[in-house]
């Protein structure tokens, strides 16, 4: 599995990837899901991906090779609308040339979802998710973010504290303890996570950053978070009607 | 959708069910997960279920009529493995009954599972997990619950509290928080929430509460648990490493 975690806030756009690939338990490899697309002063996309590698490596590549060469690519599409569009198109046709392999095939799940957010000059930063079928949604001030993958451990922490108006660092940390509550209930997501910020108007990646089982910062907000959830919960009163 | 924990402790077993069923959104009903055989003395037994609703309400009936007039019931077996292994022999019986009702059936979910708890005399308390294909696993030492249903949202709380020396009323407590989390991302799993304790060789059920709407203590751990996630949340550091 994976877990990915998207934000569109008013200060920008805040992306967060694990990169842990399994097929089975006995394959698991370590891939980053996040390709970024960027000119700087025009335009940034970052994209994160979720489910069959296959068909999630196959979707990029096409992606990169239509920014090459390509009459309409994420290089040259008007608006983030059209970009989402664009990678539904492009992980429809490789999902369908995927799941035509054949009956042999038919156990297979090539499916897979991507999350498309970004800006470009003359539009708002917007963030879509896009599902397999090749259509997307787009964040509200209600719904703020987006996760695909194994993303209901981590649902409940960004539930109560994401809203448009979070600050990028409090989205940040909000991120990081929701890939934590993941990481200690499901195996299959790891280390390392990847980060890119991209604030309001800089039409560049602000910042990228990756957490590996080595950053200090990561370790401390674990033990941090995990010490202060005992402490919330042991200080919360026993049930008065409770008596066994 | 449905959620049911249950946790066997060093001091007992405690059980939990919320009582919403729905099909599709716009059929949603109350129905009570949690049915219990008890001979007070000698044997209690607590069933929870999740699934299909007139599977899970068809075992239950069925094993009503076994305990009625059965030579082999819940009432009869000598272990509560035979319990589980009767649970979910009637199971996989109805859920066979029912997809062999043809083609135009092929399409709906049948599908159900059971948590299977209790004590019979002579032998200590045990917990079983039984699934639709009748066969079960009993928790340990190292995995002291079970959930099925929408499990996922609460796990990570539970993950990070419960061990077989947990006390019952911490263990309640940890129950009901994580219905709270469970609820707050997830329509589908709602109010009122039943709830058991079977105190070590009590041979009886020494504690049952149903907690609805109106139930202050769950209103306060509710507020209070969010509160302190807050401070815990606002109180963490924030990364040195980001800048934007």
């Amino acid at each position: 599995m994976t877990y990915c975690v998207a934000m569109s806030l008013e200060a920008g756009l805040l992306f967060a990837s694990d990169s842990r690939t399994n097929a089975g338990l006995d394959h698991v490899s370590t891939f980053s899901k996040m390709s970024i697309v960027e000119k700087p002063g025009e335009r940034v996309i970052v994209l994160l991906n979720s489910g069959n590698l296959a068909t999630t490596q196959t979707v990029v590549s096409k992606l990169g090779k239509l920014n090459a060469q390509g009459d309409t690519s994420l290089l040259t599409v008007d608006s983030m609308f059209d970009a989402a569009r664009l990678v539904g198109e492009v992980l429809r046709g490789v999902i369908r040339t995927h799941t035509s392999g054949g009956e042999e095939q038919s156990s297979v799940d090539f499916s897979a979802m991507f999350l498309v957010g970004g800006q470009i000059a003359g539009e708002a930063p917007r963030l879509f998710l896009v599902y397999p079928q090749g259509n997307c949604i787009e964040t509200s001030d209600d719904t703020p973010f987006f996760q695909i993958g194994e993303s209901k451990y981590g649902k409940p922490i960004i539930d109560r504290v994401v809203k448009p108006e979070t600050a990028l660092d409090e989205a940040l940390k909000c991120a990081l303890v929701s890939f934590d509550s993941t990481m200690r209930s499901n195996l299959s997501v790891g280390l390392p996570i990847d980060l890119a910020m991209v604030r309001r108007d800089a039409l560049a990646v602000s910042f990228r950053h990756r957490i590996d089982s080595s950053d200090a910062y990561f370790g401390a907000l674990r033990n941090g978070w995990s010490q202060g959830l005992r402490k919330v919960f042991n200080e919360l009163p026993a049930p008065e009607w409770f008596k066994v």
